[in-house]
C-alpha cells in the first residue's frame, strides 16, 4: 500500500471509530478542506514574504503552520478517499496538462 | 523516496523550469492553497449531500472534482516542500493529537 | 430602507426570478462565500504587496478585483438576508468587541 | 455618507488607532477575507441544509455565525476601502451583468 493510501486508511479508521462517516459526505468534506485552508492562509496574512520563510519563523509559528498543513491534508485525503480518487494519480495527470498549458 | 516526496520533486521540477521559484514563497503558496480550495468547494456548493456522492456524479463533474483536488494537493505539497515539512509525518502526529482530544 | 437592505432586496429579486431560493440554504451560501473568497485571494496570490496597491494595478486587473469583491459581497449579503442577520449591526457589535480585545 | 462608507470609516478608525494600516495592504486583506470565509464555512460544515436554517439553530450557534459574517464583512469592506472601490456600486454592476448571463 502506498503512502497516501496508508494515510487515508488511518484517517478512515479514526473517523469510523467515532461514527463520523455519516458526516463525511463529499460536500461536507469539501467544506472542511476550505475551512482548514482558511486557517492556513490566516497564519500568513500579516507576514511579509520574508517573514513567511522557515528560517524566519519561530518554532511555535512553524508548529502552528505544520498542524494547519496537516489539517488541510487530512480532509483532502479523506475527501479523495470517499470519492475513490487517487491523489497521486490526478496530481501527475494535472502536472502533465499544465506542461502543455504553460 | 516516498510517494509524497516524489510528487514534491515533480512539482518543484515543473516550477523551476518556468522560473517560478521566485513566486513560491510560503505566503504566496498558502494563498494558492486557499484559492484552489475555494474552487473545490464551489464544485459542491449547489449539490445536495446525495448529489455529491461519486455514484451520483456525471463523469464530467467527477473529472472537474478530480482536477480541483489535484490543484489543492499540488500547492499544499509545494508549500510543505518549500517549508521543509513532511506532510505524512505531520498528518500522523495530528491524528495522534486528535485521538487524545476526541 | 438602508443601503445593505436595498442590495439584499436586489439580490433576492434576482434569485427569485430564476427560482434559485431552493439552492440558497445558509449552508450552500456559506460555501459560495468561501468559493468567491478563494477567487478573490487568487487575484492577489502572485503579486507583491506593492503590486497589490490600486496605483500599481492595470485597469483590467482592477476590474477583475472589483468583480471578485462584488461576488463575495453578493453571497455574504444574501447569506445574512436568508438568516435574518443585519450586517451593519453585527459589524458595529464586532468592532466594539474588538476594541475591548486589542 | 452612506451605510457601507460609514462602516468603512469605523473600521479604518479602529485600524489607524492601532497602527495597523501598515498591515492592511490589498494582498494581506484579501487573505484575511479568505481566512474569515474559511471560519464561516466551517460553522456549517457538519450541518445538514435543514440544520443550517435560522429556525433550527441554537442562539449560541446563531451568535457564532453572526460574528463570522461580521468578520468577513469587516475585511471585505476594509479591502474595498483601501482599493477605493465602492461595494454597493460594483454589486449593482455585477447583478446587471448576471442578468445578461443567466
Amino acid at each position: 500500500m502506498n503512502e497516501i493510501q496508508n494515510l487515508a486508511a488511518e484517517i478512515k479508521k479514526f473517523a469510523d471509530a467515532r461514527d463520523w462517516e455519516q458526516f463525511h459526505t463529499p460536500k461536507n468534506l469539501s467544506m472542511a478542506v476550505a475551512g482548514e485552508a482558511g486557517e492556513l492562509v490566516a497564519e500568513f496574512q500579516w507576514l511579509t514574504a520574508d517573514q513567511s520563510l522557515r528560517s524566519n519563523m519561530s518554532p511555535e509559528k512553524l508548529k502552528d503552520v505544520e498542524f494547519e498543513i496537516a489539517d488541510v491534508a487530512i480532509y483532502l485525503i479523506r475527501l479523495a478517499d470517499v470519492l475513490g480518487i487517487d491523489i497521486a494519480d490526478v496530481v501527475i495527470k494535472k502536472i502533465a496538462i499544465n506542461k502543455l498549458r504553460f
